[in-house]
């Protein structure tokens, strides 16, 4: 399956501004890209890339006053299959964990792992370990919060969502990581494209959305508290501690969002086709 | 000038618990060091380090069921003069900030910068760039909290401790570490050794301590919004994005901590020649 | 598709033998694993992983005097198709390369750009810049190499390829790597799986192979100059400067290497179902 | 005592050409630093910083067409003390070298373990294992090499100088870098600035040298197989696998080397007091 993918923001910024972007396709992916344009800005300006603590790559630029809009546009293959479940995965014994994978057992900005701790132990201490407890965190974090944009705050931590039992889909993440944390499950928010393929069209369609991933069986799985269903066609585009780490867009200084639009659709190869031979 | 440093923990777990302590002199300090004995452990059990995200080693292990202490004893060599001040740094232009930089200029656990902005910019938006502008949030904090032991509260954020002006010398970090992030200048924490030499005995000593660094021309540089005075014989342990990365042990599940010793002092080469002999 | 893949290696050592592996699939593939052993040993021992600078996942242990086995098997999700052709893939300007690319513009071990340098530019200073540059090398590396296992040197550089006109894969990848750093045009090697998939049966059947990647559009692309044809079904291990970097296994001290078994084919989803009901 | 130290290069390239330097101070020794001028350019241009993989500050510009000239000056704190010998020093056990240290005992372009290790095995076999075995090494490397600047060769490996007997600083290291990495001692090549401070006046003087670091007792320690003596003074600037690492200045694309003039020597207060004056 093809699909087509990208994105088109809309800045204005009153002095020139450093921002930083993540929102290329994750380049772990880049094996299964058909096609890409590079990140497109009017006016046109130099960006550059770096790789952050994470493993991500970030877009770098200095935004010029006034308005400002970055755009791209891709094509990515995908099997087309629902994301498999893996029953049996086990929790690695703590001793057993890499180093590397430590961190994401830590709090951070909006994962208060040392307030969630005696919350998650007496919700999940008696639930069977390894993906079997990750999925009754996605099913009570599922159920415990109500789904709303307007419910929307950038300062909402998981706690918070605990205690206020509304969010959005980052909420619901940052929820599900805290609490896999305190049960010593490695977990890491995630986001990136996901549409509507293979579900009914969604009442409130969005097609940039965070989930996340525990590492289970000595590798990470994907889990999407949200959703709380396998998806098809997932794209992931950053992952980090949490929603501090991984910004769509963040500019050091003050901006103002004019426009953020996003598709994730499936094509067929005549599309693609098209795409390539506009460009070339 | 030598210094003697180290510590002796000891803490209690029920059942064999994966352990990290961030408790050596930072590596990059190695050429100083006169004398160490490996990390101490009764009863005897391996132990390995690692480079964490943020370049500190971090000795990790597996406790066993029951009490439990660690120790360690070193020299190092210090210059013996007061921390140099260095009014001139200044700030550099956001747009030539390295990549690896831009992380401490973002929020995390317990540096809210997305809830202290405007309370950042209205205290010391007109205050002079660069090292002035730190300064005067050093001295802002030193004046806006209260010490004390009694206010020490694990779970305390800098907006927290902006509110309560109370805390410990994490707290006056952490605060001092968020203003200066909101003001565009990376910030980050540090912690370890620091004991009364050139300075009146504290009646409260402690010589384990946090303080914070902030990046000026090109380099980071040393602040401590606690004391707030340049000091001798500071032997860096740790840094990160604030308390929550580099902590002195952590345990993935519960511990007793039941003895915390720690010492810093001044000697002359006869210990150093009386130790090393000793451990020959 | 899915493709079945695995090793079984035995080693003999004379004494306890620190040993590091490179032999499960890049962990960026992990989302289409859909069955994977944990690495088997025999006799049963403990092993670790990390990550290396170059963000492979390696394989730690302690291997027993005597004779010693480590093996894996598993399954993998495949589009099937063959890999693509970028021909208008574009070489970045030199100065708008990510920082984290230009090491792979430096020499190494088995690559000396040093002594290649001239001899990549008379070669290649007229081709067209960008994919068909490299692919250029490719055809070049394929037809100036005789290929023969009778020809492995574990020793052999990519100048001294040059010079013998003769090699394995490794070689292949070495001089190919080795020429287009010449040229300017980041390039790393790398190794995995491959099998005779969608290609004649290959009458020096070996489905562990080399080949190497390189840095076009702002993202790694796939090039073989052994085969240099589109393959079906490349599974990465792991990838690095050169050979040096990523053994398949390699001991701080001697060991006999005494079996090596490799395997990579297509299956269908019952064998899947199979693997999945015997160890669950 | 105060050491001022730094460096004047001037290139010339036919056309613009992407260049990295590694002649700042190691950003570890930031603390000791008490004046430094940013690195000044002539015509003036941008240039960035970035960490590499070995933990170095490396400097990116791009030169422009015709003369280019680069320089900086600064000022250090050293304590005036020849380095520490630590006779003691014990080789880690191979199974508890920290993962990151395993990288330092392979191959690399300079340094062929895989042909030195019988070589090495019959000099050093029977040494004493730890600090003992590394200063055989050095003796040793001392001994069997001559030095002089006519013997400069860039394409040197340690291998080749091994059979040849001559050598620059550069060969020394590389040389004793992979005899310690044969005998499963973690060694990397370091350079710097290195004056005549407490040693007569070199004949040759050169106040930039290449040496090298061990890994012992849990730390890196360093050794100098050419001068092979303690000294005072050394101030490290990069370390890496070896000398392609880290390059003084290392441009993609041709160029030629006008000058190139360092300085490190001891000097008072006062000096420092003008160098301040001059430049707030």
């Amino acid at each position: 399956m093809l699909i087509r993918y990208g994105y088109e923001m809309s800045f204005s910024v009153a002095q020139p501004t450093l921002m930083v972007c993540l929102l290329d396709a994750h380049r772990e992916q880049s094996r299964l890209l058909r096609y890409e344009t590079p990140m497109l800005t009017s006016p046109a300006i130099p960006s550059t890339t770096y790789t952050d603590l994470y493993g991500n790559t970030v877009r770098r630029f200095f935004a010029p006053a006034g308005d400002f809009t970055i755009s791209s546009d891709a094509v990515i293959e995908d099997s087309g299959l629902p994301e498999p479940i893996f029953e049996e995965a086990r929790e690695a014994p703590l001793d057993q964990l890499p180093n590397e994978v430590l961190v994401y057992l830590l709090g951070s900005r909006y994962c208060e792992t040392d307030k969630l701790s005696e919350i998650a132990w007496s919700l999940f201490g008696s639930t069977p370990r390894g993906w079997g407890r990750v999925q009754a965190i996605c099913d009570f974090v599922c159920g415990h919060l109500t789904f709303g944009y307007q419910y929307a705050r950038p300062t909402r931590t998981a706690f918070e969502a605990y205690e206020e039992r509304v969010g959005v889909c980052r909420d619901f993440a940052h929820l599900a990581v805290a609490l896999c944390r305190c049960m010593n499950i490695p977990a890491r928010y995630a986001n990136g494209f996901l549409g509507d393929i293979g579900v009914p069209p969604d009442p409130a369609p969005m097609d940039y959305n965070a989930w996340f991933e525990v590492y289970l069986d000595g590798r990470w799985m994907t889990f999407d508290a949200r959703h709380n269903i396998p998806r098809i066609g997932r794209i992931t585009v950053a992952r980090g501690r949490d929603a501090t780490d991984i910004p769509l867009a963040h500019s050091f200084g003050p901006h103002v969002l004019k426009t953020f639009r996003v598709w994730t659709e499936e094509i067929d190869a005549s599309v693609l086709q098209d795409l390539k031979r506009r460009t070339a």
